[in-house]
C-alpha cells in the first residue's frame, strides 16, 4: 500500500523536533536520536524514494524497552541499561517500510503499572490535560503521539499498557494477538503475555503500521503465523457483547459517556448482547493475585537480586513480592487460568466483538499520588483480562465526557481477529 | 465399526476370570468388578445386541488413577483412596460402545515412575519373563493385556508411562495427542502433560479403541478438538526420522534388535533419514530437572502435607522434593521448553515421523533394586520428551532380540497425527 500522498521525510523530521521543541516536555522521552542522524536517515529515505514504502517519510516513537540501535535501552532504569547493535525485529520492518524512528520514551519502569508515573525520568504530560496522570506503562509513547510529535508509536502491552495510556491522551491503541509482532529486541515484562502494540491518532494508521509490523520470527519462541492485521471493513449488522454490570469508580462522566457511546454502536450498526463479565474479572483477579509477576522477577534477575536499590521503590515493592511464589501455585494457577478460559470461551464467540470502557475512571496526578497502587489496580478493570486469555484488542475514541475528554472504547475479539477489528474500530470510532 | 465378529460378551467375562486365576498375579490388579456384576453388564449387553457397538464383548482392564464407577480409585496410595459415583469421561465411552471393564490394575504409586516396582500393592509379574520389569507406571494395564487377561486396557501416559510398559511386555502402545481424551476422571499426574493412553495386543485394536475414547469435553479445560485417531493406511514411501546417536547403556541385544528393525521398516518402504536428537534429549532433561514436579505436588495436596508417611518412599521423595521450585524457575523453565520446542519443530516436520528404540534397555528387577532413579531415568531416553513437546506416539513390537524377547520401536509425530502414525505402525509392527 503507497502512502496516500508522499510527504517529504526531511520536512517530516523538521516537523517534528520543532513540535518537541515546543511541547517542551522533558519526561516524555529518555533519549532521541540527533537531529543529524534523522535527518541523514531522511535524505536517504528521499533518494530512495517512496516506492514500495508504505510508511515513507512518517516519524514514530518507540518505548524504551525496544531496542532501536544506536540508542541505549533503559526500560527506565539506567542502571539497566545496555546499548543494542540492533533494532527490535519490529522496527526494523517499519524502517524498511519508510519510517523512521525520533526517539526513545518514558515508561512505567520495566513496563511495571498503568499509570505512567513510576519513572526516575519524571512523568510524561498527560496530551490533553495537565492535572491527569499520562497513563502507563507505555506513558511517553501515548503522550508523543497525542501532543503531535510524532505520527505513531510503539509501545507494549502486558495487562493494558497499550491501551490505557490511548484512552487518556485520546488516540488510538492497537494490541495485537500475541505472537503476531516479534519480541525480539524487547525487554520482556511477562514473557508469555507481552506483546508490542501501536499507538496513532488513527485507526487507519495504526492498523496500516501493524500490517506492516506483524511477521513471523523464528528466533521469537513465541511468534506465530496468523492471519494478516490488515484492516477488513464490514458493513454488515454486528453482535457486540457489554458488560452488564460497569465499574466507573464514581466517575459519573465516562459511566455517562459509555452509555452515550453504546448509543454510537447502535446506531452504526451494533445489536448490543449485555454479557456477564464476573469470569472475566476472575481472570483479571489471577494476574493480580497470581503468580506471572514471577515473570517481571525472571526478566530484571540478576540485577533485582544484585542491586535491587537500582529500582523505583514501588516497582521493586511489586516485583520482588514475586520471590516468594511457588512453582506449585504457578501451575496451580494455571489450571485456574486454563479452566475460566475454558469457561468464557463460548461467551467470547458468542459474539462478534465485546465492547468496553477502555478505563473506569481518569484518574488525576493527585488522586494516584494518594493512592498509588489501589487505582493503578482499577484502571486494568476492562484489560486485564485480554492478554491472559490470548484475544487481540483495539480502543479507540468514541465520543465525548461531558468534561470535554474523549470516550474510548475497546473491541476485544479473539486472537487472529485483528483485521476485523480494526475495521469496527473505524466504523465505530470517533 | 461393527466388531469384526461379535463375540458372547458373556464368553468373554468367563474367559477373563479363567484367565485371571490361571495367571495368579496378585500384583496386577487392585481391585475387581465382581464376576455376578460383570457377568449381569455382559447379560444386559448380549440382550441390547452388537449393533453400533464397535467394542462389543471386549473386556479391558483400567489403570487404577481413572475412575470406574462403583471400585475405588487408589492411584496406588490406600490413603489417597475415593470411590467415584461416576466413571472417567473415557471409561464411559467405551462402556457405551460395548466394552467391559474388569477392573482397576496397579501402577507406579501417582503413576511416578517408568519402571512398575514403586507400590504397596507389589510387584505385577511381566508377561514375557518373570525377572523383568513390568515397566510403568501402567505396570498392572500393560502386563494384564501381555498376560492376555483382558483385550485391551487404559493406561496414563505422562512421560512414557504409556510406552515404556507396552515394551516390556511385547504388547501395543498407544499414546494419544494431548487434549485428544478427556481427563476427566482421571488422577492428575502433571496435568499440562498427562494423557489416557491404550495398550492392546494389536495395533488395530487400539486404535479402534482411541476412535472411541477420543472426544471434546467442555468439563475438561484441556480436552481439544482434534483429528479423530481411527487408523489410515497408507502405501506410500515414507522419510522416517531416526537418531544418529543411540544409547543402549550396555544392551547389546536392544542395540543389535534396533539396527535390524530399521532395516525391516526399510524393507516395509522408509527412507531413513539420521537426525540429531541432542535438543530432545535437553527437552527431557528439563522434564527431570524442571518445575514440572511440582504438578505433581499440586495433585497429591494436601496428602503429601498433612501425612507424607502415607507414601512410597521413592514417590514421597520425588514429589515432596517439588516443595521449594519457584515460579520463577518455573517460568524460567517455560520458556526453555518454548524456545527448544521452537528448535526442534522444523527436524520433526522434515519427516513423516521419528521411530525410536522404545526404551534404551531391558532393565530386571535385580537392575532395579541395586538403581532405582537412574535406571528409572534411563528408560525414558526416547519417550521424555514426547509429552513436553505435545507430540503423538505409538509404540509396536518389530522385531526380535537375541534373547528372544520383541523389540518394540515407537513412532512419533506431531499432534493430530494419531491416525497416521497408527498406519505406520501397522505397516511396521510384527
Amino acid at each position: 500500500m503507497p502512502a496516500v500522498s508522499a510527504p517529504s521525510p526531511v520536512a517530516a523530521i523538521e516537523a517534528a523536533f520543532a513540535r518537541l521543541a515546543e511541547w517542551d516536555d522533558p519526561a516524555c522521552f529518555i533519549s532521541l536520536r540527533s537531529r543529524e542522524d534523522a535527518l541523514a536517515r531522511a535524505r536517504a529515505l528521499e533518494a530512495e524514494g517512496s516506492l514500495g514504502r508504505p510508511l515513507y517519510g512518517l516519524v514514530f516513537a518507540v518505548k524504551d524497552n525496544i531496542d532501536v540501535a544506536g540508542l541505549s535501552t533503559t526500560a527506565a532504569c539506567p542502571e539497566f541499561s545496555y546499548r543494542p547493535h540492533r533494532s527490535a525485529f519490529v522496527v526494523e520492518r517499519l524502517e524498511a517500510a519508510g519510517a523512521i524512528a525520533l526517539g526513545k520514551t518514558n515508561l512505567d519502569q520495566f513496563a511495571t503499572g498503568l499509570v505512567g508515573v513510576r519513572s526516575p525520568y519524571g512523568i510524561p504530560r498527560n496530551a490533553l490535560r495537565a492535572d491527569l496522570i499520562p497513563g502507563g506503562s507505555s506513558s511517553g509513547s501515548a503522550t508523543s503521539v497525542g501532543a503531535g510529535i510524532v505520527d505513531f508509536s510503539l509501545g507494549t502491552d502486558t495487562a493494558g499498557s497499550g491501551r490505557i495510556p490511548a484512552a487518556l491522551n485520546g488516540i488510538v491503541g492497537l494490541k495485537p494477538s500475541l505472537g503476531l509482532f516479534s519480541a525480539t529486541g524487547m525487554v520482556p515484562a511477562c514473557r508469555t503475555l507481552d506483546t508490542i502494540s501501536v499507538f496513532a491518532r488513527s485507526v487507519e494508521l495504526a492498523s496500516r503500521v501493524a500490517t506492516v509490523a506483524a511477521g513471523y520470527d523464528a528466533a521469537d519462541a513465541y511468534s506465530c503465523e496468523l492471519a494478516s492485521p490488515a484492516l477488513s471493513v464490514s458493513s454488515s449488522r454486528l453482535r457486540i457483547g457489554v458488560p452488564a454490570v460497569r465499574y466507573f469508580f464514581g466517575d459519573a462522566a465516562a459511566e455517562a459517556a459509555f452509555a452515550a457511546d453504546l448509543k454510537t454502536l447502535e446506531a452504526r450498526g451494533a445489536d448490543l448482547v449485555e454479557l456477564d463479565f464476573e469470569p472475566l474479572h476472575a481472570v483479571a483477579r489471577l494476574l493480580y493475585e497470581g503468580p506471572w509477576v514471577a515473570e517481571r522477577y525472571a526478566a530484571t534477575k540478576p540485577l533485582i537480586e544484585e542491586r535491587p536499590e537500582a529500582f523505583h521503590p514501588t516497582t521493586l515493592k511489586i516485583i520482588a513480592g514475586a520471590k516468594g511464589l511457588t512453582a506449585v501455585a504457578a501451575f496451580e494457577a494455571m489450571y485456574k487460568l486454563a479452566d475460566l478460559k475454558r469457561r468464557t470461551c463460548a461467551m467470547i464467540e458468542s459474539v462478534d466483538a465485546l465492547a468496553v470502557p477502555t478505563l473506569p475512571r481518569a484518574y488525576t496526578l493527585a488522586d494516584l499520588a494518594a493512592e498509588p497502587v489501589v487505582y493503578n489496580s482499577n484502571l486494568g478493570t476492562y484489560t486485564n483480562f485480554v492478554n491472559l486469555l490470548d484475544l487481540a484488542a483495539i480502543t479507540t475514541p468514541v465520543g465525548q465526557r461531558s468534561d470535554g475528554l474523549p470516550s474510548s472504547v475497546t473491541f476485544i475479539a479473539p486472537a487472529g481477529s485483528d483485521g476485523r477489528l480494526a475495521g469496527y474500530a473505524a466504523r465505530f470510532g470517533a
